[in-house]
């Protein structure tokens, strides 16, 4: 039996989509009909939480980050993010965290595209054709994905869900991990101490490392002036693998295209900062690929049977290693 | 031996893709290193052509079809189109018409998609959230094409080129065509007399038919008013396919959302159209997959190495037919 606590942003609603996920299944009920799980606590204020009383917590890591070290009989927290360094940083260590997988990359992957499309066929010249005083019956350049080379800077479940949508489009695809193990998909991966031959090597690069410390401004200028004038860099990762300003200089030199920027290093992006007013730079508000309370409560659901089964839970993650 | 006439607005062009690859081509030279294609006239203007003299062509069919009844001696044109309804429809019959084919489906794919994720990804939001005085970090809506369904008009090489990456994204593909004919890894085929119940199925639809006389207003109100309040139709096949009221009716009652065109009844689209000032048309100009002199000379000289080995050559268009 599992009492559950939501502490989420969202959690009336990823509360709704466990009641109804519960009722319709068998497998959640015990002998008598009963079901096995048990929605305790729904909110959304750290502060509500009867602390000493949460074994088992559904929660958004920055909330749960708050309330953490006073929850003495916590067993087990799934989160509700994908990154999860509030919790990882948190300092208590003796439960099981598990995060959200497997849920993101059918977002990030048309995030990504949308972004690399707009600028390959161009699309804002079409638009500014269009809309002009006289219209411009007008073929604007184009520079096609095909034939070209796209870099993925972290290839976990994510990073993976690229790759067969590159390769519909006739790219090739080289990755850049923190082990250089090979990839299925990826023509080569790369280590951090090759950033320089990788950025070469690439058309287009998308940056999506998790924030651990040793991807603090893995993204300064060696990586950013070896890219090209046509290049177009994506971050939909964390903030923290960039360096701002190597970045804004490349940028400013013309060393390569164009940047779209999903996170930052301080969240929402204030206002006075360069990225929102740079002609070249995109900036979408942390929306790349959001969690939904469908996945959020599908995810768990499958944790939670694992866990009445004291079966192993899935996307598990590591306190030491920071992912 | 070869003796050809260029007859193309990127004639130059063209001739000096073919000069190169024949000077690196052993297999396009006879038994003294002679090649054994020798381009006698290049030419953008159809009253330089010494048509008595022309006996292989290649050409665009808008400019062909000027002079192509002057053509006694011709045995074959190649076109550096794929729609060729100039040459078509002109009355001579009695040569060889190639088409151009095998080159666009990889930069028509680009265009499809660039549009559909344009709108589902709702960049135009975050770029008025971005630009607006008071930056905005803010979600606007977004709706996933991981799911849905795509309509293709017509499955010829080009159609098909589309499905391995709407696949790749998570939908389902569905086609409408003349014979009904299965298609690999398309769900389900239907043919004209179905639109409707086609249409409905749809969440996005793609126009890729090519002009001829049982397409002309094949999408009219009873395709249009089936489509959803979300759905983006993309026409890249031919103007005359649709009833341009039928898709503005459908457009104002907010049938469906967004309708982008790259082909038009009369091109360059007239600066009058309503289409051009439509805030949710978007206009491009015949300009989704281009012929580029490189494939255009690639497909030439493939078909160039048959004509001279007495093969049959590839993409035969038939006039009765129109396609």
């Amino acid at each position: 039996m599992i009492k559950l606590t939501i502490l989420s942003d969202e959690a009336s609603e990823i509360a709704e989509e466990l009641h109804k996920s519960i009722a319709e299944s068998n497998t959640l009920k015990g002998t008598n009909n009963q079901p096995l799980i048990a929605i305790d606590q729904v909110t959304s204020q750290p502060d509500d939480v009867d602390t000493e009383n949460v074994s088992v917590l559904l929660s958004d890591p920055d909330l749960a980050s708050i309330i953490i070290d006073k929850c003495s009989a916590l067993t087990w927290c799934q989160s509700t993010w994908a990154g999860n360094a509030p919790l990882l940083n948190a300092g208590k260590t003796d439960y099981i965290l598990t995060g959200l997988k497997g849920v993101f990359g059918k977002l990030m992957r048309e995030y990504v595209f949308a972004y690399l499309l707009q600028h390959a066929r161009n699309t804002k010249a079409f638009e500014e054709n269009q809309r002009a005083t006289a219209p411009r019956w007008q073929a604007s350049p184009r520079l096609p994905l095909n034939g070209q080379t796209l870099g993925i800077v972290g290839l976990g479940s994510i990073g993976q869900a690229l790759i067969p949508v590159a390769h519909a489009f006739g790219m090739t695809v080289i990755g850049l991990t923190r082990s250089g193990n090979q990839v299925e998909g990826a023509e080569c991966v790369y280590t951090p101490s090759d950033i320089k031959a990788f950025s070469s090597a690439c058309d287009h690069v998308v940056n999506l490392m998790p924030d651990t410390p040793t991807t603090q401004n893995l993204l300064s200028d060696e990586f950013f002036n070896a890219l090209k004038p046509h290049s177009v860099f994506i971050n939909a990762g964390r903030g923290s693998a960039v360096d701002d300003d190597a970045l804004l200089n490349a940028l400013d030199r013309g060393t390569f295209a164009h940047a779209v920027l999903d996170v930052f290093r301080h969240e929402p992006l204030p206002s006075s900062h360069r990225f929102w007013r740079h002609p070249n730079v995109t900036v979408t508000a942390h929306t790349a690929a959001e969690s939904q309370p469908g996945d959020i409560a599908r995810v768990f659901l499958e944790n939670a049977a694992r866990y009445l089964e004291h079966l192993p839970l899935k996307y598990q993650l590591d306190f030491a290693k920071g992912y």
